[in-house]
């Protein structure tokens, strides 16, 4: 059967899956990044995974960590995850690989478009999905299609300010930003700072201690969930979105960070928006793949 | 010559312009709002200032204030200004009225539409247009086109968080948004709360006394200029607009006003969005007649 092979490529791991024209995923292999090795390993090992995949692959779709221009197809900017990942020529150097078409987006666009396909906001016009994990990334559906912006860079969800992070510094360079108080490690320091079980080393655990009646590491997720959810409210009454999708690790933290952030979205929205869905992918660490996929059908020959 | 009406409906007065096919405004006409009299009076009198016109009308293109559904043509909730006039068919009402069609949209999304026309957004493809005045208001720009959202509520800008607004009450029953320190008249009464000189009954006395030397003028100007250039930096970050438009009255509070709003928009931009221009517009209280003109164009014979 005609398969797209949808690759979602990020700092430590590349996955490629086979996806059918309606956006059913088949065989997947996943590789480490060998992000050390230089923007050439990293090319080699999407395509070699894309050849294990041993399917009839018409076309591949590429969701990767960074800025990417999707129209010139290069990679314009990456932290430090990928080094050297700035100014690969991303669509040039697989469609050579790999002898097919090939789409460029970033990851985060691909997570939204693969939920808007076969996901949560399967038939939603104009999507905002915010993506809590490491950092706090977003992306822009407008009538089903990726808001790019002027210089690719939209979706920046997390570097909106925030009333809980006035003057602390984010990431960025900036200062104030809802990143800083609602990232994964940020949830994990305040959970330390604060007095935390000693030995807890992952988001997960202080999840677990929550749910198992620990009162700071609730108070510490519904700390975070707020600021995040008063942030996502302001944006929604600027957008007006049908859905707003909440993915990543750090939305994997069960009732305890829901309901404060579903509350927070809440009461920041306008009247007309009251009533707002704010969902959780159905997806998981699919949704890139798929979303790719769905931009290398588009160019399928 | 053949002219579209332009309309600019607001809670005190209705200006209609004719508008040329290449943007050129002509002759104004500018009537008091019969809002009191309900949306019949309101209907009539926009009817008559276009007739007042005098000219060779081929359309009409209608800003109204008031949440607007451009494709079902009517009103669908508005403030108090209007009484009455949620609900309105106002594309319906106006062709049977004028004898021309009609095309209708929010005032303004019209006042970006006019200045990315012929103003000072023209030939951006996407735009953000902040509207500082007894609220703050906006509208986004994607590809040219306004970006309505799902409920037609797209837009309100000044209902984000801010730092320096937390828990204060917001005019749209929520709390914390910039409207609540940064709008028209949050800057009077903070100046007259801080102790400005007695007597001060309107913004543009502030403004000039900012511009004499007035200490705490240039304070409170300053403050609310901050923190909506910190909530404009924040929305820029997630939607990478070409160029940010900045209108409305307090935007004419000169440099005591612009340089703090400048500096804020720009500390809180990621590194690829640094240098975005953050303009005034150029076509003052014309702009959303010349862009409801642009609308009524589209639909003209």
């Amino acid at each position: 059967m005609r398969s797209v092979a949808g690759v979602d490529i990020g700092g430590t791991k590349i996955s490629a899956g086979l996806v059918a024209e309606n956006g059913t995923l088949g065989r997947v292999v996943t590789v480490p990044t060998p992000a050390s090795q230089g923007p050439a390993a990293v090319l080699a090992a999407v395509a070699g995974a894309v050849r294990e995949l041993d399917g009839d692959v018409v076309a591949a779709g590429i969701g990767s960590a960074g800025v990417i221009d999707p129209v010139g197809g290069v990679v314009r900017s990456a932290t430090d995850a990928l080094p050297g990942w700035g100014g690969t020529d991303l669509r040039g150097g697989l469609r050579e690989l790999l002898g097919v078409p090939v789409a460029v987006d970033n990851d985060v666009h691909a997570h939204a478009l693969g939920e808007a396909w076969t996901g949560a906001a399967a038939g939603r016009r104009t999507v905002l999905l915010v993506a809590v994990g490491t950092g706090v990334g977003g992306s822009l559906l407008i009538d089903g299609r990726v808001h790019h912006g002027a210089r690719a860079a939209a979706g920046h969800a997390g570097h909106v300010p925030s009333a809980a992070a006035a003057g602390l510094p984010c990431t960025c360079g900036g200062a104030g930003h809802v990143e800083v108080v609602s990232s994964g490690p940020a949830l994990l320091a305040e959970y330390l700072r604060r007095g935390g079980a000693a030995g807890t080393h992952h988001l997960a655990q202080v999840a677990a201690a929550a749910e198992a009646g620990d009162r700071l590491a609730a108070d510490v997720l519904a700390g975070g969930a707020h600021a995040l959810g008063q942030a996502v409210g302001g944006l929604a009454n600027v957008l007006d979105p049908d859905v707003v999708l909440v993915g990543g690790g750090v939305s994997q933290c069960g009732d305890a960070w829901w309901h404060p952030l579903l509350a927070a979205v809440e009461s920041e929205l306008l009247p007309p928006l009251r009533g707002l869905p704010v969902l959780p992918g159905t997806l998981g660490q699919s949704a890139a793949m798929i979303g790719a996929a769905r931009l290398g059908w588009a160019v399928a020959a």
